[in-house]
């Protein structure tokens, strides 16, 4: 293998960034997603792989083929659509975070299996029909530690037998549409309180406690076949005093190889993160990653410096050549397992079937649920106004931010429904006017006096979201809700995204209070929530609004 | 003619509206944007031209081959990108208002003439390369009164001399490319301040003030050969007392046709605007438009009432037949016109080219107005701090909504500039927590104690917007500034968009508080503008904090 080729091969193994937009300007996260000339110029290294986020289904079909015709050869199109190709590109199916069906499943497991493998399948239809070829999915995290800031409602539930079963389910659906899937974050990234995009999580389990709960799951989908295993970027002393298991020959190479017996692609999680970038620099995680057994680098905080440092470590026999063989071989075996019509150029079919649609809206209705709809929003009506309609009161809704805001588009019906009852929409966001009083006053934590009078109704939009660290956490909205119930003002409480705020909220809740949760966001799951929990029996007052013009 | 052709002919003279994205679920207005099913039905059924408004370039791409295959016979694709293909599909050159050259042809005439011939050929080229065949502009109303809410900065000057210069170079740049134009509102939209999206504005002029000035860039741009000419919802007594000149025989037949000898196409507004369809219907509406001597009727409210009005008018003979066969002619000629090679199924090559995107950022330049850029900065620093940096104070950003709000990406230089010197960015907008007083208070109106303490930074964006008639006019923003001028408080003033409201305040400053203007909104505008103001030496400090990354 002279230098060319070495670089080529070495080049193959990394898997870079890339927005979906087709412009640079268009681009949501510069620092990240390389520019279209530095992606040009790495494809035509030969740069092996791109993970897209950003931009709309269409653009994503158009973008793949960019992509692949820069590259000149196949080459691995991935994302991390976890939630459904809708997640990340819009006009896709936006499907109900996979802790929902874990909450099902407590309930009705066959279904909730069922759903979850209708779910791998939705994924990897609507992936290939946009140009994908690999679904950074499904997370087997098991969510044991409530507080993760980073797992959460990513995780398919809470123990790892549901966990493997759901996740086990999803898989099947997935391999049987072609397209290759990611068991993801070994060896278990499910009991972390810190954040791995912003520092380096410590697990400190024994090996056993590992046994019983976090590997379960990877278990389960190397024996249901799946592609690749992608690394935590976690400290887990009882495997390796030293390296954070991207980087652990102990993780990578004994555990996984040797004793889990994984035969497919192991893929790092993305290198730029700072867990990892920060501590070791982009050329040495690199290499590091590789030596300990990963064969593909995702998201380099610098590929060429990448190439570089994995060419000398090559041509140093830090790492022993067979390595890079071993490496893209199974890249190789990876792509030659892809059905031939994956990437489609024909993009006239629609992304979404009408039994897509569907199945995301079934999702939707059984991840419902809804305590005291009726009988209260009568009473404080009857309390508010000598009319029944409209009452004249705020619908408080928190969000993370509002640049962009993808859960409220402008016709949101968590804007919508609330505005014809007479409830005026005001929006907590992090870069508005602070909702809170100052000084904080933890028995009118709210300063009501700014936001009007009247009932409130108040909908939270909290998750845990990768670098939202636990902001919502801070907000004092327990004792917000304390306040309102003192004061007769509370119209009704609804959470869409965390079991775990729901649960500690409407704990506060007498039973006449109206409150509902949805593990979904999307405006889809505002609508039948709302539907509900406004309107519970089937009058028409509501058909009236219209507003089913925006859902179809 | 049977009943068939004649249902198709008829068919052939609607502009419907859609909405740029593939999918039903991404329509930001499903309330005037069809469903695909609709869609598809009536181009099939012979309807002949499509409004787009939504969606990136790329998507517009795709779309635009899309209802193309579904008509199966050469249609109209048009759009409103007044301010460049950017202003309306993301991905595309977003260019400042026209406003901005009318003020630069002040002080000089020629070079704002060079440009708007230039930007007449960047938004044909653009819209050329993405499957549009007909661009509906320029907008000739002399914009000759500041509180009108609708045309505004939209407008090429205040002075018919000026607007005739400017959109006549205009058309001669448009027409370079072989894409259709579209002078509108006929006769005159720019001395009303009454939105005629909301209610039908009255113009009290004589025929001879209209001459001497609405008429003149009509004239104009029908002696450069304008394809169409669009009517404005209007009721002018001088030349009709009774009917609004969309529907007005004496507009738009002895006025436009005759006098002024206009032999292209005659479009209508959209009659699904308030002005039209809340007062005649949609299937009256189109009839009496085209009794009146319009040949396409645009984004009638009900498509297949449209059609059968007009087929019942045709066949009763309360409309000659002739009108029908002369209307269709003139749209086959403007057919025909085209370019062959204008709806190109290439979508390999860029949308914006280098060129244009030097172009998009000299109109920036040329158009930015700052005042008292540095001193003022180092003083109130030295008073607000002992440390010149970083200055704890505030960014209050002011905009008309932000779900969505496309001047705002998350990473807006109108946020990440003031941010690196210590200012935060606070949100004032129409969902927020109000930022003033409660009761109204003149001498003080804005709650300072909610915003926080130290200097501010107030950043106005605001622009004559449809729909949002005068909303920022109600705001008290001239006292807002005596009051933060009071307090020794400003720290500067920036206003994006509206040259009245810009002269309005600026004038209130003293020499000593730092100030600029930018009629773009856009992210390009900001970064010049607050480079300019905030760091007036070309010292390193802002090129250290990456602020180049977003725009290339």
């Amino acid at each position: 293998m002279n230098a060319g080729e070495l670089r080529q091969g070495v080049a193959r193994l990394l898997v870079v960034r890339a927005s979906g937009h087709a412009t640079d300007r268009q681009r949501r996260y510069p620092r990240w997603e390389l520019s279209n000339n530095d992606l040009e110029q790495l494809l035509n290294a030969g740069v092996g792989g791109v993970i897209l986020l950003g931009g709309t289904a269409t653009e994503l079909q158009q973008r793949c083929r960019t992509l692949q015709r820069w590259a000149g050869q196949p080459i691995l199109l991935c994302a991390d659509v976890e939630e459904g190709v809708g997640q990340r590109f819009e006009g896709a199916s936006w499907l109900v975070p996979p802790m929902a069906l874990g909450r099902l499943h407590r309930r009705a497991p066959q279904q909730a299996v069922q759903l979850a493998e209708n779910y791998g399948r939705c994924c990897g239809n609507q992936a290939k029909r946009c140009g994908l070829n690999w679904v950074l999915a499904p997370v087997c995290d098991v969510n044991s530690n409530p507080d993760n800031p980073v797992i959460n409602v990513r995780a398919w539930g809470e123990d790892p037998h549901t966990v493997g079963e759901l996740t086990g389910a999803f898989q099947r659906g997935l391999a049987a549409t072609g397209v290759l899937g990611c068991a993801k974050h070994f060896p278990g990234h499910g009991d972390t309180a810190t954040d791995s995009h912003l520092e380096l999580p410590l697990l400190q389990h024994s090996r056993e406690r590992l046994e019983s709960l976090e590997l379960q799951p990877f278990r389960t989908l190397i024996q249901e076949g799946v592609s690749s295993v992608m690394t935590a970027h976690l400290l887990i002393p009882a495997l390796d005093e030293q390296w954070p298991a991207t980087l652990s020959a102990n993780v990578l190479t004994r555990l996984l190889r040797v004793d889990l017996g994984f035969k497919g692609l192991v893929v790092t999680d993305a290198l730029v993160m700072e867990a990892i970038a920060a501590r070791y620099g982009a050329g040495e995680a690199a290499v590091l990653a590789f030596a300990a057994g990963a064969d593909l680098i995702l998201m380099p905080a610098d590929a060429v410096a990448a190439i570089d440092a994995l060419c000398d470590a090559l041509r140093s026999g830090r790492v022993p050549m067979a390595r890079l063989h071993d490496s893209l071989e199974r890249r190789q075996a990876a792509l030659q397992s892809l059905p031939l019509t994956l990437d489609s150029s024909n993009n006239d079919h629609r992304i979404e079937t009408a039994e897509e649609r569907a199945f995301s809206l079934e999702l939707v209705t059984r991840s419902l649920e809804i305590s005291n709809s009726s009988t209260a929003i009568g009473s404080i009506q009857a309390e508010a106004s000598t009319q029944p309609n409209p009452i004249d009161g705020i619908n408080l809704i928190r969000v993370d931010g509002v640049l962009p805001c993808p859960v409220l588009p402008a016709d949101a019906p968590a804007m919508l429904l609330p505005k014809a009852l007479g409830l005026h929409s005001v929006l907590s966001h992090p870069l508005g006017i602070s909702p809170w009083a100052d000084p904080a006053d933890p028995l009118a934590p709210l300063a009501l006096d700014r936001l009007g009078n009247g009932p409130l109704l108040l909908q939270l939009f909290v998750r845990g979201n990768p670098f939202q660290a636990n902001r919502s956490m801070r907000e004092p909205w327990t004792d917000a809700i304390k306040q309102l119930i003192g004061l007769n003002r509370l119209f009704g409480l609804v959470v869409y995204g965390s079991p775990y705020v729901w649960e500690a909220l409407s704990a506060l809740l007498p039973r006449s209070i109206p409150a509902a949760y949805s593990p979904g966001q999307m405006p889809d799951a505002q609508q039948q929530l709302l539907q509900r929990l406004l309107n519970p029996d089937p009058s028409p007052a509501l058909s009236t609004l219209g507003i089913n013009e925006f859902t179809d």
